[in-house]
């Protein structure tokens, strides 16, 4: 990639723009696009791994998502990785990654809405803030001392999850239902920019925290997965292409609202912040669907 | 859709062409293709969803299959439903169909060789001979009553599974791994043509056969389903957009090789058929890939 951290934006003239965001830090991203003072290099190309660099400073007048759905073929995600919450939960550490799908439409925006479908409304919204992982390169059978050449960059992503599908076996006959539970339409904002192994390497200790409507509910680091970048990508490779634009979540630590006792489920208008040192900050207020009573399905 | 009966193959000179089957079941297609004398009404545009008839009758000179990898956006499947295998099982019926998701690159021809990576070799392959549902239209919230204006047809596939990854709790913290021991690449052959509902109907009571090497495993009707095809479309489509091209596989019956006393698993070069009435038959070799051994992950 020519570019260390990818934006894609608005400019003063309401144009969509790609650009190598001129900051040095996922604070200093937010900072100044608050500030209005948020600048950019801009790249052109077809997409994030053909652009290249003009040399031309852009002003970024609205920040966009770096990914839409039509970037990213499919959504990897890892379950239980982070070594504290596996002892908290008094679980033995698994011996393999634990992998579901998420669908590419999951995929929003850095400060988009999440629309929440009305079955999956009622105690049972949670947040998992998680490390994204974005393929750059197609590959299959990537040994992991080789993964970070696969790697375009990484984000910050939200793996909202519907727990009563999720977990409550009568639902699906004893069989949780990871992927339906986790796959509506919006639950996996992603950005707010993409930050390249040039600069984050196999981003092993980096501060992770999530909010919800200010509250401080997960508040960790990457240096506590058990499974590291290198060896999700090589696992999730055997046997099987990953290719360009799909993206890996790496799994997310203690805190969610699932484990606090008594549960404390997200609501109508809830806003999550999470938040990755040296990626920046996505933030999603939780909009609650109204669908047309004859599309109420269920079942 | 313009076609009843959709397939790829390639015409007397080599070059590759879309076609409307001019057979009336899926035995007469197997028939004539094996007798040399499959024709197909020429269809042109880019792709099934598009495509219109000429009028000229073409020679089929090689079968392909009827959807690539780069056609199928996603491929969501149906857990148990088939009311007597769960009974077999001793389950009872569970209230909501179970979905799992395999990935794009599983997709592979109706007589395609399917490539077993090592890790899924040993006392684990196993087949599940299924109903596909093809999506025709890009829809969410789509009622029951509505679901078959969103079909383009139906197919048959084979959901070609790792047991021992999909499981085996110690290989995954206690979840099963069913994205992931389903989803390697060429582990859903689909075709051998797609069948549109004006034809088919919901596809209620078709004759399904697996056969490993010539001999039968399952032999059932559709018509057994608990779920039919009008209620997963309603299902799945809650809040979520499924994307035209997309498949959804419908389940699978009594008889795979894990239910078998002493369990009876595929070994390197069984093939297995799975046919369906009305549509035809998939016929796959399975061929254990022999990875260089420094590509052997598993961490």
């Amino acid at each position: 990639m020519t570019w260390t951290r990818y934006i894609r934006f608005l400019d003063a003239r309401g144009q969509p723009r790609q650009g190598n965001a001129l900051v040095d830090s996922g604070d200093s991203l937010i900072e100044a696009l608050q500030a209005g003072t948020l600048a950019a290099e801009e790249l052109i190309g077809k997409d994030l791994f053909s652009a290249t660099r003009t040399g031309q400073v852009l002003r970024v007048h609205k920040l966009l998502g770096p990914l839409s759905a039509e970037d990213v073929p499919i959504i990897r995600a890892v379950g239980l990785n982070y070594v504290k919450h596996i002892q908290e939960t008094g679980r033995k550490p698994p011996p393999y990654p634990s992998i579901f799908i998420k669908p590419s439409r999951t995929v929003t925006g850095w400060d988009s809405d999440v629309s929440v479908p009305s079955i999956a409304q009622k105690d049972q919204l949670d947040y998992e803030g998680e490390l994204a992982i974005v393929i750059g390169k197609e590959g299959k059978d990537i040994p992991a001392v080789d993964a970070l050449d696969y790697i375009a960059g990484y984000a910050v992503a939200n793996d909202v999850s519907a727990r009563t599908w999720q977990r409550d076996p009568k639902f699906a006959g004893g069989v949780p239902q990871w992927c339906f539970s986790k796959g509506f339409d919006t639950f996996c904002p992603i950005g707010p920019m993409i930050v390249s192994p040039e600069v984050l390497g196999p981003a092993a200790n980096l501060g992770l925290q999530t909010r919800v409507n200010g509250e401080v509910r997960q508040d960790t680091s990457t240096g506590d997965l058990l499974f590291g970048v290198k060896e999700i990508v090589a696992f999730v490779s055997q046997g099987t292409t990953l290719e360009k634009g799909s993206v890996i979540l790496t799994g997310t630590p203690g805190g969610v609202g699932m484990g606090l006792s008594p549960p404390n489920w997200l609501r109508d208008g809830d806003v999550v912040e999470v938040s990755i040192e040296s990626i920046g900050t996505v933030r999603n207020k939780m909009v609650f669907a109204r669908e047309p009573g004859n599309r109420r399905t269920v079942l």
